[in-house]
This record gives C-alpha cells, structure tokens and sequence, in this order.
C-alpha cells in the first residue's frame, strides 16, 4: 500500500483526491493537513465522506507527514513553493496540484503569480506531469507539477497538429469553457449562484495564467514557439470544460488517423468518431479527455479550417484524476488502478 | 394604435412577442392564431400573461387576421412562406420571425432547409430586418424577414470590422454560445433538463442554418465573399447568446473608436468599454446587443488577433424584441416604443 | 413626480429597486446611495442599467437625501434603524425593505436579530407593508416596514384561512422553497454556485428569522397566537419563492370561493383555478403572488387536510415590487402605478 | 459472476445500472435488450460507456436473455408484468424496476396505473425490495419488486416512527421535491430545460401513483392503515430527493436514539447528528440515504412537530443502486459488494 499524505485537503481538488483515494485499491490515505480545519472531522465538513473517510483533518508541518511515500498539494498557489522542500528532505515524493512548478521559465511564471518564487531550483527537477507526454520522466520523478485544468483539455487537443507540424503555429485559437468549480471552492461573489446561473460570459480575455502553460507545452512539442490566442468562459455548470480548439490547416493529411494513432495507447485520451459532438457529462466524474474533429464549412470552395473539440472534468483529469494517475505511474502501478470508474450520465 | 395579430403564438417566440406588445403602448393584440391550441384562452397556457392577454387562440386563416395592420409570423419554418402573400392581400404589413424570406438566393435557401420554397417572389420583396444596416428599407417594406438569434449577435459583432476592410475576410470564427430557448418550446430529449442541465457540447459543427444567413449579410457589408467558421454551441442557461468573434487584423486602427462610431447612434447596440466582459445576464429580457473587444496576448513580438464579445437576448433583440422595434420603424414611431425595460439582473 | 433616495443600492433589493424605478412613469431617482460605491457609477456595477441610470453612488448621510420625498433602504439588517430617524426629520418618507421595523415585540426581535434595537419609538410608528392587509394604514404611514420574502408568500396564502378561522391553528406548516437571490448579494461558500446548483437541502430548520414575523402576521389576522412549522428550503434558482402550504381543516366551506373572494379587488394576488400547480417563473420579474389550493388524497374515507400553493418573485413582491407598491399607496398614485409588467417566461 | 441480463436498457435507470455492473465485481453483463435500438452499441447512445461496456443492444425476447441468472427491467410500467413470466420460465430471476409488482393490491394498482395487470399471481409472488424492511425475504426471491424512489425515500424517513407508534399516523406529511431525472428520459414538452431551469412547482398535487405505494409500506409498518399527504415537486436538479417529511408526535421519546438504533446496521441508511441538513449532493451517484432529525420552534410553550429530513439519488439507492443491493441479496454476496463509490462532491 502506497502511504498517501495530502497538503490542503478543503478545496475541490482536495475533496476529489479524497474520493477517488477511497476508491483506489493500493493507496492508503494516512494524513490530511489543514491549518484552519484542524481537529475536526474530514466527513463533517464533506459529509458525503461519511463512511469513507474516518482521518481529522492536522494542522500542516512535514513531521505529520513523516511516513508517508508521496505527499500531495492540493494548496492555492504559493504554498507548496514554500513546503516541497522539506517534505522532499523527509524521504516523500511529491506531486503539486498547484500551479507552482508548471512554468520552467521562473521569470515568466513571477510575471503571471506576482510572486517572488521560493524554490528555483525545485523548478528545474519538476517533472510536468502530463501523462501522455512526460510518461517515462513523471516514473522516475520526484517531483510532479500536475498539470492546470485547461492546459490539459487544450494541449491534449493540439498535441497531435504540433507534433505533426500541419498546421499555422502563430495563430491557434483556443476557446475554452469552463464549469464553475474550476475557479475552486471560494467564499466569491462573482462566483455565487445569483451571479452565475443562467448566465454566460468570458473572462480574463486580456491575459489568463494558463496561457503561458499552455503555450510553454505546445511550444515543446513545436520545438519552435507558438502563437496562441485563448479565451476562457465561465459556463453555469458544476464540473467540465469544453475547449474548441481552431487551426489554420498548412498540410493536408487524414487528421482522424493522425489523432486515433497518436492517442492509440493512451487509457484516457478517447478519440471520438470523426463529426461527433462529445459533451462534458461523458466524462464527469471520470479520469478521461474525448476528443472530436471536424472540417466545418468555411466559404465557397475553401476550407482550411480544423476545429477540435476536447472535453475533459476538470476536477478529475484536469486535476485529481490526474494527479492519481501520476502516482500510479511514479509507484510502478497499472496507470489505470482506482482510476476506471465510468462518468456519472445524467 | 397598430392592430397586430399573430400567427403561431405558441412558441417561445410568440409568447414573448406577447409579454412585449402588452406593454407596448402603441399596439393593440386583435387576434393570435394556432391550430392546435386554437379555442383556449392564451393564459391558460401561458399563466404569466394572465391580466395581460385576454385573447383566446383562434384558428389559422387570413380571415381571422382582417383588419390588422401588420402580422407577426412566429411559426416554424416552412408556414410564412404559404401563408404571407394572402395576409399582404389583405392589406396587413408581414413581419415574419422564422427562417422563410432571410435568405436571397432561394437555391441556398432550398439547399438548407430541405424544402422547396413557395413564394421566391416575396423572397425578392422582403426587406432584412436588420435595423442597423437596413433601417430606412424597413421603414417602407412590407415584408420584414426578421434576422435569426446567432446572426443578430454575429453581424453586430462583426459588421464595423467588414465595412471597414480592415481584417482577414477568409478566416473569420464565431465560436457563439446559446440558451436552450434559442431551439424552440419543442418536446425533444436532446433539450430535456436532464440531458442539458450540468453539460455543455457544441452542436452542428458540420453545418448550421445560420450560417449562410451570417455569411449574406456579411458579404453584403464586404462587397465581397466572406470565409467563417462557424461553431454554436448549448451552454445550460434559459435565454441569451454570447458570441466570441476571433479576426486577424490586417490594418491596425483604433478599433474601439470604430466601433463606438459605427453604433453612436443606435438605441439598441451598445459597445462598452474596451477590455470589458459583457455576460448574457446584462441584455435578460432587454432588446440589446452589448459588444466589447479585446486584444488578447498572442505570442511575444507578435499580436495580430482582435477579439469581439458580442451578447444579445436570443427571444429579444435576437427575435421578438428585433421584430417590435421592425415594426416600430414600418409604423413611424420612436424606434424605442416599448422596448426600453432594463435587463432583469439578477 | 416623487424624488426618490435609496440608501445601500448595491444588493439585490437595491439593483431591482432601480430596474422597477427606471420604468416608473412618476418616480424620479435622486440619489443613491453606498459607502463602498461612492463616487463610481451605478451602471459600471450593473451594466443592466446603462442608458436607464445615469446616477453615481454618493457616500451615505441624511444631508445627500435631503430634497426627496421618499426614501428606501435596501441595507443589511441594523442600519436603518439608525439612520431613519435623521432621514425622517429631514422630511422624508420611509420605506426599509430590511427587518428593522417588521417585528412590534422589541424583545422578540433583538432574540432573532442578536442586537439591541436603536430605535424602539419607531418600531411602534412603523406600518408593516403588506398591502393586502394593512393598505390604508399605509396611506397615511411616515415609515413603512416592508414584509420578509417568505412572510409575503406565506402570510398572503394563509390569510383567508386564518381570518375565517376554520383550520387547525395550532399546527400550521410551511415548507418554503426559496431561490438564491433571497439571500442577498454576498460573498459566502454555501451560495457559491458549485455548491448550490444540482443541489437541495433544507436550511435554518431550527429557526429561521422570517418565522417571528410570519405568525405576527398570522396571529394578529386570527386575533389569538397561532402555531406555526416553519422549514425553508434553498433550491437552485436565481428568483421565486415557493411555499407549500398545509392546514388541517376544523370546519369545511368552499374554500375556492373563499380565496377568489377575499382576493377578487388585488391587483397582486391571482388565486388560479383550483388544482393548479403555479411555478415561480409565471411570476418571474413580476410584482404578483398566484396562489392555488388543492385536496389531496390522504386516507380511505378521511380528508382532513387542505394544501395552498403561493409562488412570488423575492425581488418584487417579497421585497422591491412591494416597496414600490407601498410608495404608490403613500403618495396617492394608482397602486399598480409603474408594476404592471408581465412575468418573463422562458 | 453472476450472469446479468436488462431488458429496455435506454431509460436512466438502465444507463444507471450499466454505470453501476460495469463496476461491480461479480457481475457480468451478458445481454441488454432495446427494441428500438436493437443492433446498435450500447457505447454509442451513452459515450460516456465508451471502454466499459462493449455490448450492442438486442431485440427483446426471452431467448436472449437465456442463460443469465438475473434479468432487470428496466422499461417503462406494463412491460415486466407481461414478459417477467417468460424470463422465470427461462430459469432468471427478476428484479423489477418499474411499477408492476409494487402494490400488492392489484385492483389499486390497476386504479393508479389504468392498465389491468397481465400478471397478478406474479405480484402476490414478488417481494418489495426494501432491503431495510424485508431483507430476509428478498434472499430468497424469484421476483423482486424494486421501490420507487419517492417511496424509499418517504418509507425510510418515516419507519422508525411508524414501526414505533409514536405518531399520529392519519395525518403524516411527505412534502418531496425531485431531481428531473426522476421523470425518466422522455422527450416530454414540461420537462425541456427551458421549462424546468430556473422554475421550481408542484406537481400531481392531486395525486401521484407512488401514493398508494408509500401508504402501503407505512401500513404493513404500522400494522393499521395510515394517513398520508404527499406533494411532490420538481426542483431543477438532474438527480436527487429530498423528502422533507412532517409527523405529530403522540409520544415523546429520544428520536435521534430511535433512529439510530433502528439503522445501527444499515450499510446505505445513515442517520445524521441531530440538527444536520442533509443536501441531495451529499449522495449524489451513491447508493446511500442520508436522515436528519429536527424539532422546530412552533409556538411559546407548543411543540409536538417533528420534522425528518431525507436525502437519496433516485437514480441510485432509489433505482438502479437499490437493485444492484437486491442482487447482492439475493445471489448470497456482501450486500455492498460494488456500491461502495462515495458521492460525487461537488
């Protein structure tokens, strides 16, 4: 049994590591840390835990988290910066559900965190764990930085068209739609119900923090940079994002093959039948990217235009799912264990 | 007083030309017609219009229309084009809200509704009922083809770029979102709450009827062929179309001054502030059109992308409220008469 | 036309107070009010309101305010009554839409409210402001204490029955369904919209604040107390107030005839025919309460039990359509003066 | 493994169960039935199957459902009554997910379902498959009658008071409010999205057939007939119950004790602390009810009121979960064997 400690388990991603760890058939969850919960039960405050998870929350600090194999961060971003170090020093590995180890560029990453970053050099050993890319590096790592919920459901989406170099480079368009637990759980107005319901609009069209992640991964698989137009929206669901993915065709070339070859192996990259309109319920709640292409019409005899739709929760493979699957590969697990339940339709 | 009837008032179109033209203090509801219903008082299937309408649904037939002064036609596709030539024989003005007079080339037309069309001379004789690009012909028509929902909220967003050649016309992308209102009061297990309600997918990627209506009328602007992409989509929300309008630029300008230029003068397109975030809530139940654009960040050195926001009411300035402000024109009154409540928020 | 002042515009109360004055043909808005607003406009908070109101928000203080003959609060519990006393020596009418002056019994109110009352001698002036029981005391009243969401749709379903005396009133229940919006414009976790929506719960069943104010109604239209089973329940939607109501019958009468009569002069309460099932939205944005009585099935040849469905928007008449309603009855103006708009369905 | 045929596989209830066996240990699915759909796969009509359920769908007939050990129905009231015969023929067992074998008097249930029953000598066999009330009987069932999920619901609320006699049992409450799933997966006008979201009614209010499904559980509890109000309510959630339920108390006693003691070895019933709210999402996709107690204020020096709150998926523990338990029962496995998944928070 893997021993299994989570930093900051009050938030989404943290309730969600929960409930997939109570399912997982090798992990075995031996602290949970949070500074204002501390002492009180984890199913008081996530009552449908009852029955499955009888820890208290503890107040952080790494000597709580002695004995445990790997440590995950479910913290806001900053946090796990300043307390990797020491939980690495205790013999754990460490995989960051935040965005603190995902931009190699310290620089840039200080830019778009408005924050001094504390652990240069834990940038460097940070593997990104984005499974269908860094497979072999996240088995051998000691560090993950799981990735962000978009740059999930858009690089999965792209991947394929960059590594192939068919398509324009400067000019991708990703626009991305996101339930609303993505934002995470936050005492927000623009967040509440009255705000959000029956409504729909974009938001931090001028500059969102998973743009450079994004492009940061494009751009490796490119081995050139890339430009990349991407406009997040805020849609009245739970959980889910929706990318619609556009680029600019530079070769022709049987684009489904492309992506049912690319993703042939993958246990959690689901690549639809060409023209089909896959919707976020068909992996709510479970560890999956569907992916569909179309050629949609354009102009009297033109068209050079491929639009990708990639679905994905971003609660389970834009993050906890995610993060399990790195475990499960870091611990020399089948990548699928604890991790096969179907999405929950309707 | 305008006498006005309506035929098909049964669809959510027709009920909230209803709740418009109650308060509308300039028009007199003298009969609604529907086959089906025909007989039961309106507010018996309509409890929110109680001490409102009165009327009773009488059968179909230009008989029942003698006297009006103009005729709404909320029907599904199909019926105006049989029934509009016998309520202008009769002297009525036709303002008609489904798809059977938008188009001009009626081969186009046929090619995408699947119907061979009964009355391609009225196709010539109707007017588009696009208040700002087509507002003096209103004036005089007696056919108004009222715009559909996706291309009110495009065309807005897009028309001051076109008419100012100042972006790529072969790549223009609408990636627009829609409230389930937007497909009609219909019993189908695709719009059912449960199949809808906590999911979002896109839907006819391959080919949407709205499409050659945007790309007319934006070729028209253009004097030229214009290439789009065009990918709707359903977002979980009753009412309200947000459409996100990509263009590469290829004449830099200050594009914001353009626009508020263009719609100084409109009561009823509104351009916020340059980088705001209009949602679909800010036009609920309003007959607006709210518009934003943004320069989002593209790669370093190089931004040749504007972004326009564009949100409307679909059943409003996307249908019944564009149909009373159509009518207003052809009958000489203020624009505005009637349609100046403000958005219900929240 | 009447000048009108609002103290504490930015809540949900305040912004449907502006949307219900903007169309009102004798009210003009002179000032509004909002510490943490001051200086910035109203429609930059709610683009909803650009073109209908023009208005800053000013710093609160009875000197703002002087020249208006009617002033509302839209504040949290507490403020106004400290604040009304200076508002009423400066001239001016008082409509609070919060609880300050609901409750006569001082003591009963600082038990629910937690505070020590400010302003007792008020209390005692105040008028509560539900029309259809106390409208002439109305007419003449300085400070109108304007009713609770709840206790509006409540009260006005269980008056007929509690004047004529003929239920069981000692074991009234009221299982109340309340949208989102009726707890106010706030930053909290549980009304953040990953928490609410795709949820149900009840709320407060161990005492809710509106459960004073309700049997006050109640026990002074029965001339004796009255025993009341108060549960409020949130569901997830942004306005309407669902209470369904259960009374044991003591003596049988046509209670259709009872509701139909003791209603027939309202122009805001619409008793449907009976075994009608309201649902809010036929009230959705409208100054109406529906109400609608039905005898379910109970037992082999027993039948005791009479069930009152009562649907209101808690933003019109359970809070700024009431206020409104008020004002019309206190400065002599037709009481559906600027309230006549229909319910906004879909 | 225990060989597992469905018949009519296209509702919710029967993508519910695929959910469930594709997770369950000692199931396999060995054939699912589908007039309509016969041919096609099952992963097509439900994507979210894709990778966990490889089967197509086949015409009904007993013949192929030959071989398995269990057969469940999951097809619209009427079907089972008339094909259940050939199955038990076959050498299956049955669980029933429809109507057909719940009331045990055939002349009521042909009064509510207005059919005459195909099978009455099959209802006197069949068990009602309430594991918490008849779990020894169900061992050894041929034929199990599944509940409704409005009566496990309301049954499990109320037992311990009724089983007890504590409470005036001719004048119980159950004032219950549904997820839309709960009214299956039909393209039904009433419950298209536009219509359900944001609106909240009661339905049936006249009379619902669980009624006489409720009455006869609490009867056979109660060893008397009792008397019961039941209002159901549509609330816009996709899955969910919550029955809010009212009963007199005749005599007082330790309620929370008696609860807890009654459901001291329930594996899926959990009692809350006292004073807990329960919320649907607390069991949303598990195989749980969740109660809580309360004793609201009622009037000075009166209070003879309890109020008992209750939560189910209806889909799960009111449907396809209870189902699987009844399987787990009746094939001699732990009685949580594959319904052990926590809820899906948020």
């Amino acid at each position: 049994m893997i021993k299994v400690g989570i930093v900051g388990g009050t938030g989404y991603t943290g309730v969600e590591l929960l409930r997939l760890l109570a399912q997982h058939p090798q992990a075995e969850l031996r602290a949970i840390t949070s500074r204002k919960e501390a002492g009180s039960a984890v199913s008081a405050m996530f009552p449908g835990l009852r029955r499955h998870v009888d820890l208290k929350f503890t107040e952080p600090g790494a000597e709580r988290l002695r004995g445990c194999d790997v440590v995950f961060f479910a913290t806001p971003n900053g946090v796990a910066m300043g307390e990797a170090r020491a939980v690495l020093d205790g013999g754990a590995r460490v995989i960051d559900l935040s965005a603190d180890f995902r931009i190699r560029d310290v620089a840039e990453w200080e830019r778009w965190y408005k924050t001094k970053h504390a652990a240069p050099e834990l940038v460097r050993e940070a593997v990104y764990g984005l499974c269908e890319v860094n497979r072999e590096r996240i088995r051998g790592a000691r560090l993950v930085a799981n990735p962000g919920c978009y740059p999930t459901a858009v690089q999965l989406g792209f991947l394929p068209l960059v590594e192939a170099g068919v398509v324009d480079l400067d000019h991708l368009i990703a626009d991305a739609k996101s339930g609303v637990s993505g934002a995470g759980r936050k005492a927000e107005l623009q967040l509440s119900f009255a705000e959000v319901s029956d409504n729909f609009s974009a938001y931090n069209v001028s500059g969102h923090r998973h743009w450079p992640e994004i492009r940061q991964g494009l751009a490796q698989a490119a081995r050139r940079e890339v430009g990349l137009v991407f406009v997040p929206h805020l849609t009245p669901i739970v959980r889910g994002i929706h990318a619609t993915l556009y680029a600019r065709i530079t070769r022709e070339l049987d684009f489904q093959a492309l992506y049912q070859e690319r993703y042939a192996r993958e246990p959690f990259v689901d690549v639809l039948p060409a023209g089909s309109h896959p919707d976020t319920r068909s992996v709510r709640a479970a560890n999956m990217c569907r992916l569909a292409l179309h050629r949609p019409p354009q102009a009297s005899g033109k068209s050079d235009m491929l639009v990708v739709l990639s679905v994905i929760d971003n609660l389970v493979k834009g993050a906890a799912g995610q993060a399990v699957q790195n475990m499960n590969l870091m611990f020399g697990l089948a990548e699928t264990t604890g991790l096969e339940q179907p999405a929950v339709v309707p």
